[in-house]
């Protein structure tokens, strides 16, 4: 579930110049935002999913054409406003990115997508929240829409970041899946900072169980009786954008599924680097998937 | 009329750093191409005014849309390509440029611009034909649209650059408006290379009046028998984007009402003022409008 969408456009240029003007030589249009990609991935492992969401105005729309000619199911509500686009300038060093903010949304669309929501919920088996909120949606949205699932009996995986999930946590999502980053916003200056004492913090702050997403280094879960390590058996090089989004569709795919928690880590650590060796967030390449699956190593923290 | 219409898009952020991620504090979307911005100038005077050209996908639509909340009318062509968009980054210094490369044309499509256009002729005046052409567009697509105007009575303004103006001039528009930089692509080696030598080219290559927009220093304008010279009356600082725009606007609706040519290239300068002292590119500031038109002298070269 995607509340912030966007259109992420690629615009390759020879060499960004500062103040210049810059003939694009090629765009690349993809449906972007965390819960799409997961969607996407998996979609790509031919699980059954749907996408949801917020989607408006003509970018929205464009949106929905790129969902629909990738053939994944999606049911967004309408809003007024105009989804937002991110760029990505990529010259041949690095590259430059602009997102755009998101656009308002009424009391009336919000009442609206918790309708929808909660119709969807009756055949669902677990949904994953992502990404950040767009400006009008409140606070406490993440906890609302949990609350809701698991009054339905959906398991929930949350994945966001700052107020939204500080807020979100009070709603006992069965998992949590912050990076290092996120994790620190969370703690106080009487925390360690290590991220031991944010995950021991998100815990506290309700969440059933955390995830931390470490980049190279790994997977590190805490519940309340338990805590793991998980190391991806190698170093990849590629494209780390979309490691957190495979991680989010593991564990959405594992809380379903109720796979135990070392062969949830193990597949979850797989298939973000499966993400790490494709070229586009929101894909995986299937052979260093099963290639390094059954190398990953899960330990007892 | 325009071709190769674009989503102008400008990104506000604090200050564009190079291989960095930006959040966009504010967007700005408008109808952007030159024909668009001549449509809106006359629009704003109070002009009857049609705009034509080529519009597709969701970039099209959003553009129509912003054409239709300025309600200025518009009568485009549909083609299957996604209408490109132009994103200027702005930063407290200066603005940085990306241009998306024109979406493609098939040939059925320009056959259904130039039977759609045919079509327009009857209620038309005037033409201004701007800006680039998209790909698949044949490059002498204006030297078409030229002769089919004067075959209907209508007379034509001619606006653009490179290959499009050099095959565009032997269909022998009423007026061609290059700029300094315009002209000299048009100019050879043994040309002096002065805007003298490039509007006298112009008009050997089919031109049957040239007017060459040269900035701060004015019009200069050539015909068989008679040449013009036409300066501001003071030097205004602003965005000069749009002044070229505003120029094509003035001559288009001089050459409509068969204005003298004293009068027409007046009106064009003080036009131009008003579109450097405006804010954004289609738009002139009034007020710079009234007081400048009096002053503009023009004299015989």
């Amino acid at each position: 579930m995607t509340l912030n969408p966007a259109l992420d456009l690629t615009y390759r240029v020879g060499e960004l110049v500062r103040h210049g003007t810059h003939r694009v030589s090629a765009v690349a249009e993809r449906p972007g935002g965390k819960g799409l990609n997961v969607a996407g991935v998996l979609h790509a492992l031919g699980e059954p999913v749907l996408a949801t969401g917020l989607l408006g105005g003509a970018t929205g729309g464009r949106v929905t054409a790129l969902l629909a000619a990738d053939a994944v199911p999606a049911a967004f509500t309408p809003i007024a406003g105009e989804t937002r686009r991110t760029v990505a300038v990529a010259d041949d060093v690095s590259a430059t990115g602009f997102w755009e903010p998101g656009p308002p949304v009424t009391p009336g669309e919000w009442a609206a997508f918790v309708a929808h929501f909660r119709g969807l919920l009756r055949d669902a088996d677990v949904v994953a929240l992502c990404g950040s909120l767009p400006p009008g949606v409140p606070v406490d949205a993440y906890a609302t829409l949990v609350r809701l699932a698991a009054a339905g009996g959906v398991p929930s995986v949350l994945d966001t970041s700052g107020a939204a999930l500080r807020h979100g946590l009070a709603g006992r999502p069965d998992l949590v899946k912050p990076n290092a980053a996120e994790l620190r916003a969370l703690t106080t200056p009487a925390d360690t900072g290590r991220h031991e004492a944010g995950a021991a913090r998100a815990l506290s702050c309700g969440a059933r169980a955390v995830v931390v997403s470490r980049g190279p280094d790994g997977l590190f879960a805490l519940t309340r009786d338990q805590a793991w390590r998980c190391v991806p058996p190698e170093r990849l090089t590629g494209n780390p954008t979309g490691a957190g989004d495979a991680c989010v569709a593991a564990l959405a795919r594992g809380l379903r599924d109720r796979t135990p928690w070392p062969e949830l880590l193990a597949d979850a650590v797989a298939l973000s680097a499966a993400a790490v060796a494709a070229p586009l967030a929101g894909a995986v390449d299937p052979e260093t998937y099963r290639r390094l699956l059954p190398a990953v190593r899960v330990r007892a923290a």
